[in-house]
């Protein structure tokens, strides 16, 4: 069996029994039943995925997978190709607005080149390469199915390995000029939307880039033909190294019983994709924020799961997950620290 | 003059320019421009507040004031009127929810006891006690003028206490069984708005409570003629002890020129009679979240203000200001912090 399959095969849904009890522990707890809304949600979730109501405190990873995009050549992106190696660069110097945030949050950070178009050599950031970016998908498929499976199972490595070394909750980010376009194709194809909904300003198009950007799509679908059915076939076809590596993250994670912080828009198709792989893995999802990006709304709702918080965030790079896992950790606290009632001798009016 | 007079003469609207300049600092970052959304509002509007773009670090304190309310007697809680002494016990215990959420903040927590009925002799809580509880509003004003200004002044002398130490963002918490009684009278004359939107559940009302409760403040609106345009007669007549602190702390801060992150609907009250007394204390606001306590989306309405999450909290205490902290120590890391196009030699496209 390939790794992929048995990964696949290793998934569970998160079990409700747990969020259950979890529930009943924080029902205990000196305030009114639910007066703590979502961030009780996020600590019952986060038990369920763990299997246990005293998960302990948060030992957190983000995941920036970045790779290069063939579609870049039908000018999609505000900014030029260059920048991806640029900014993998800059992660590695630690500049960056992801460097920041995980700092913030007490994550670390794992940078890895899934296939940027010319090599970097710097430390921190971790070559996998599974090509040199992917090829231009108006022409053809993106990748071969065979570079898709490695490219997932690259993730699954890097997140069983993560595991491994303790972690406990995994955020996902990436960095690819034109990345947008083909997470836009992903979701348009996986969720079925039409292209005007699915098709953003990016980093910073204009009107008449977005109306480029959507016949470009328009054009990859018509060429490659990919079948909604076939999560895999779609990915190979119309989306990206990154795309396919933070597949593979989110199905080793969920795999391993690990909750897993989706960023915004593109993270959420790469997390499109894993469901679509594995509905099991769906459970494990925490979507952090609602982007910007107009093509979110459709992936959230096909993940059926409602964002965080709406900042206004159109970034990426895994900054919505970095400000999330704050309130997972939040959450926790509460599970594990919160006084019951009669521990604490107040009155317990049952509202 | 009296100190209420002095620190409202004190107050100055936030620097536009220092709000201008930190924006144009976060365009040079490496990413591109506002990609960050409300995070860099936050990190703008904080810089403008403390009057530089370079603020440093967030050192925080929030600030519990506890007080009990005559009007208790009319049966508008769930919870009996000894739960605001208990739970005073459970913050100086370490075993409440604020407790929990203020140490992930990294947050220091100041609990004070405005006027609780019966006084708490506990270690780490402050005695400032004006009366023994408010009396019951249905008959005549909770408190007096003087009381109330005493109240105001006590929370002023917080404030500049906690500045004077070093702290440079204050978050407002509060605890007291029938408050949101108090929040919605202040609201409804405050805001002008019926009390059927501004009457809720509290900590868990079946309707037939709430219509009490509605009953109960037309009742006390009715008997006490507070004049709208005179904040300080609203206070005194409807509000509560730790609500007058806390437009003391709100007054005291924003004189200071330090940021007040409001928590929910009782502290979005007090903040609102703050910005009544001196409306240029309102740009001193962050309003963390939007409460599920109905009455909370006017007085957000009247601060001008976009709470920055909505969590379906309801608890009070501050939680919601704690979870704010998160965002805000992020906004800052991202202002101080990140790299510039230039030093990153990322290429920047002017998006």
């Amino acid at each position: 069996m390939t790794t992929l399959a048995a990964t696949l095969q290793q998934i569970r849904e998160p079990d409700r029994h747990v969020a259950a009890q979890a529930q009943r522990l924080l029902d205990n707890k000196t305030k009114p039943r639910r007066s703590l809304g979502r961030l009780e949600d996020i600590a019952c979730q986060v038990a369920a995925i763990r299997g246990t109501t005293a998960p302990g405190p948060a030992r957190k990873a983000i995941v920036v997978m970045a790779g290069d995009h063939g579609v870049a050549d039908e000018s999609v992106s505000a900014y030029p190709q260059a920048v991806t190696r640029q900014m993998l660069l800059n992660f590695a110097s630690g500049g960056a607005a992801i460097n920041v945030l995980a700092r913030n949050a007490g994550a670390r950070l794992v940078v890895v080149d899934m296939g940027v178009v010319e090599p970097v050599d710097a430390p921190g950031v971790r070559a996998v390469r599974i090509a040199a970016g992917t090829r231009n998908f108006v022409h053809g498929p993106a990748m071969t199915r065979d570079e898709a499976i490695a490219a997932i199972e690259a993730g699954i490595a890097i997140a069983e390995e993560l595991v491994a070394g303790g972690i406990n909750l995994i955020g996902l980010g990436e960095m690819g000029i034109a990345n947008t376009t083909s997470a836009s194709a992903l979701a348009a194809v996986l969720t079925g939307a039409p292209l005007d909904n699915v098709t953003g300003r990016g980093t910073g198009l204009d009107d008449a880039g977005i109306a480029r950007k959507r016949t470009v799509i328009r054009r990859a679908i018509d060429a490659n033909r990919p079948d909604p059915d076939d999560a895999l076939d779609v990915l190979a076809k119309l989306g990206g190294l990154e795309i396919a590596g933070l597949v593979g993250v989110t199905l080793g994670g969920a795999a391993a019983g690990v909750p897993i912080i989706v960023d915004g828009f593109i993270c959420g198709a790469a997390a499109l994709v894993a469901r679509r792989l594995s509905p099991a893995a769906g459970g494990a999802l925490l979507c952090s924020h609602r982007s910007v990006e107009i093509g979110h709304r459709s992936v959230l709702a096909a993940l059926d799961r409602q964002p965080l918080f709406d900042l206004d965030l159109r970034l990426g790079e895994g900054t919505g997950a970095a400000l999330a896992m704050s309130l997972v950790d939040a959450a926790l606290a509460i599970l594990h620290d919160m006084a019951t009632f009669a521990a604490a001798g107040v009155s317990d009016s049952g509202a």
